[in-house]
């Protein structure tokens, strides 16, 4: 599947990845009132709400980007209609010809991240036929249970072509609290990133593996360490835009050829209709702000490598 | 919340949560049968079995058991359909006066946290309405992103008056991978059990705080220690019976007075029909079966304290 979002930010020369976490104060007016007439003023209209707003959205960037990244937590916030919402998001995405990381950030021990990895990656038999859940194309893993609550993701993905991205350095303020505790000398983010390495060493698609990592833009000088230990990873880089990380932050993430990573951004693309900087855009423009704000990320990621 | 999780335990005596962790494999033909004729030999066919199962099982445990700790994955394994039955299982359980505890393993940057601990643990407001995701009163959560991953649990558990079990060292095999690493010479896991025991602090209930600890029976002199470290958090142990955990690991996990721990067994009572041990009870006699190896685990356990 790596080879896949290769592909595909080659074809749109853009290292990008748009995440799709709605909010309802994300939502103009308009499509929030319709969609409670609709639904009700209940989970259901709200879930309803996002799903609309995703679509906008989807609508304006899936020619400009590779991929998209929901963020399952804003969806389970809604209970069961969050989480169908979730689910035709992925598929109508999928529809576009978009990438679909999962931002999930699952991990159990093994027979439990076997579950974890078959329901978003892979498929369920029940009497000889296959059932898909929610289909993802790559998910995010969480490494603490160590490699027997990785290794069935990873099995997952070699029968299905799916990927993953394994946390390594997170975005937010105290991901150092343990992450950067030091063994031997040495960060806990180093050492998880080189098991990173040698788990995709049973997974490679082309120059690079199926077993990718998440590394925040917030931590530019992490992510450049993290680049050398971890040569055949890709790097799934949130915390740009709204969480401060800047352009010229990233070049440390990507390789001397201008692969190697992929830039998230949320908020700063899908609620770009609400900020100062695209006052232009008014209510109801949703998906064109957004285009706009895609196409200047790319531009700066653009200035950043060159 | 965890005071009420003390009450309920000294009432029925015993220091058991069953993992409702359920399996197509698990299910007596008939009840598959039936289940699959009904809705169909689909996801939804499946899901139907596993509440019927569940069903089954709450009916003969509810009266000699606290709490039962259904596990997400296996549910989210089946899409929508399994966390419709995840969803009833956990209203089921509280009708019938159990304690739930959502084995749900969730943990994110800040804001997304948040999402997560309002699905589970809180409500949302939809135009000055509540309405609850998935109402677990506890939940478990994994610490790798450090405070600021586990702080918004720990408030909706404040505003809501529910509590979490944070993972500090897992039962799996590998668990050592990184949690055993040392840090100033102690594990990992030692000083996540101190945050655990510092969180707390802040969500203080009775003798113990709402702020628990995830701590497999299968690293029983680990267990020791971090008793000692985390004298307000109660501890979750997995990993009994069938993961390899026995009796007389569990003293460790322990306070002097018999309170401070409760222990998880899944398979070795919900599959407990399937077992040798329990061959005099046959297909269709789960739930008798479920609530012998209930009452044979209190015993051991009981022996174990005493």
């Amino acid at each position: 599947m790596i080879s896949k979002l290769v592909e595909k930010i080659q074809k749109t020369n853009a290292p990008i990845v748009v995440g799709l976490d709605p909010k309802l104060s994300f939502i103009p007016e308009d499509m929030l009132g319709s969609s409670f007439e609709e639904k009700g003023k209940n989970p259901e209209g709200a879930a309803e709400a996002f799903f609309r707003f995703n679509k906008e959205i989807i609508d304006n960037i899936y020619d400009i980007v590779p991929a998209v990244k929901p963020q399952i937590a804003m969806y389970e916030e809604l209970g069961i209609p969050g989480l169908i919402t979730f689910k035709k998001t992925v598929d109508y995405a999928k529809e576009k010809g978009l990438i679909v990381i999962g931002d999930i950030k699952r991990g159990d021990i093994g027979s439990t991240s076997e579950s974890y990895a078959v329901g978003h990656l892979g498929s369920v038999t029940i009497d000889g036929e296959s059932f898909e859940g929610f289909s993802e194309d790559f998910a995010t893993v969480n490494p603490y249970l160590g490699s027997d609550g990785v290794k069935p993701f990873i099995d997952v993905c070699n029968r299905n072509d799916k990927g993953i991205f394994v946390l390594v350095k997170t975005s937010n303020p105290s991901s150092g609290e343990f992450q950067d505790r030091l063994i031997d000398g040495r960060p806990l983010y180093e050492i998880v990133g080189e098991q990173v390495e040698k788990w995709g060493q049973d997974s490679m698609d082309g120059a690079y593996s199926n077993v990718g990592a998440v590394v925040g833009a917030t931590y530019p000088e992490m992510g450049k360490v993290l680049r050398d230990i971890m040569p055949h990873a890709y790097i799934l880089v949130p915390g740009y835009g709204a969480q401060g990380g800047q352009g010229k932050d990233l070049v440390h993430f990507f390789d001397k050829d201008g692969l190697g990573a992929i830039v998230n951004s949320s908020r700063g693309i899908i609620a770009a209709w609400k900020s100062d900087k695209y006052s232009e855009f008014k209510e109801g423009k949703v998906g064109e702000a957004a285009r706009q704000a895609a196409l200047d990320m790319k531009k700066d990621i653009e200035q950043a490598l060159s």
